[in-house]
């Protein structure tokens, strides 16, 4: 077999996200696509919306792992609803499902993503997101970056680093 | 947006999975890919492993539902590993996440998966697995079929049937 | 410490179940209360509440573990609702939470609790439940039992035997 | 029905809990016990363990709600050991199941269960945990308290009026 692409999640902020941090999350989406990764998320709108449709303008595929019962909630840029009817306990697998992790905005769903990340040693690349530095979580779990394409190039070689 | 393509999960065996289960199931693999549906499954072995190997040789896409936490307990032929880690509990998201679902073999979890699917009122599409109408599943949920080709066709039917 | 008590879990049918299998649920509650062993079901109506209330009447110890995120969609003779919010996928935790389990009549979301135990080798005591016999379950994993009396009187027995 | 006791979750640090956080702890359990409620907790060790040591002192219910599939893996003080085998998502279960949440000491698993109490809009109580306010979570969700006494007293407060 061909070896499986990397699996990026973002997570970050639904009914509450800025346009600005929705945009972010677009050209997020996008450089995923272009670095054949596979994006992941929560499969809602906002961040998560923004974030898969960029993903589908870069020709890539989208998954969106949801919260209820109903295919339909998802966003329509995700192609494969993962239909998980666990509410937000399934943030735990978005987590989980992701080989790194970028963050943008969000709010507590996001922080309980964040801390899943954390408990589980895997790196989350923060856009505008909780500044976790100031309760003393360390840099080698929570790495602040610039831009959507630092979040995605340092994203990318974490995924490629945890598979090796 | 384009038409999010159907899903159809694949339930069955793992380790005591027959031959003639995983023949079967790599055939019905085989032909959800060319109807362009998308195949979900538990991501383990036995009938599903079989059912990603004939997926992706007939170029699909394969995504599956694990149990533990290790992406790495995935089959060969998955992929994108959805990594649960909420064990056997996560036998109600293979089902949820289906349109509709094809049983191949299978032991206590495969029934499990088929008791899901008639609680949420979805078919199930049976080759050689639980012979439930003697216990009185009605003849509309659990449609015993006699061939990989009529597995696939019926479950794609019903898989427009239930997105119209 | 003392010793734990013991776990039954009785499962059964909610809106669909008779006033046959209600008294019989009521008089399962009480006789497990009188063993001195806990009751966990699923926290809803029918089957469960009877059970629950006959359990209170037996002076016992009550568990509702519930789908959905409300702890007032537990019966009201639950002592303490579990709310996991993970839907039906708490049927899994109903049986795992079982030392041994009793059935009373059902339908197909009591067949995924069934099929849960005895793919964890759990043992079933049926009262006017599914009758798996007829697809081949073992009688040493699902057991046909003729009253309350016996089903509990055997579901005590063999809690002890699992816990020895 | 008698009104049902209020539920009081106690979530912090397992192998990392200092000894003083264990004291707390212990003192909060048996003050929970002393008022009448429900100690709820994830049933491992560290400040889990402490809280259902000092409840079982004053008298009091202790409910473990376990990650694993195991109940032995519970503390020998948890009455009533709830087997979830869905890994960290039970920490939302923990959230949940509880009217208000004390927290003391703990790592990121206790930050997942902070968050989803303040995204569920419930109070937590901070002992010695988390200093969440240099990171803008709000007085109203995030009260750190001085003593176990005022956390379990303002706790048994928080209890009434949600339940009012």
């Amino acid at each position: 077999m061909e070896q499986r692409k990397p699996v990026i999640s973002v997570i970050g902020g639904s009914n509450t996200a800025s346009a600005e941090a929705k945009q972010l999350a677009e050209e997020v989406g996008f450089l995923i696509a272009r670095a054949d990764a596979v994006l992941a998320c929560g499969g809602l709108n906002g961040v998560m919306e923004a974030a898969c449709k960029g993903a589908k303008k870069g020709g890539g595929l989208t998954i969106g792992i949801l919260p209820g019962s109903d295919p339909r909630e998802a966003n329509p840029h995700v192609d494969v609803p993962i239909v998980t009817a666990i509410s937000t306990a399934r943030n735990a697998i978005v987590v989980r499902t992701a080989d790194a992790i970028i963050a943008i905005d969000g709010s507590y769903g996001t922080l309980t993503e964040m801390a899943y990340a954390f408990d589980l040693g895997k790196k989350v690349f923060g856009l505008k997101s909780w500044d976790l530095e100031k309760v003393g979580v360390p840099k080698n779990l929570y790495i602040p970056v610039k831009s959507p394409r630092e979040a995605v190039e340092r994203a990318i070689e974490e995924a490629k680093r945890v598979r090796a």
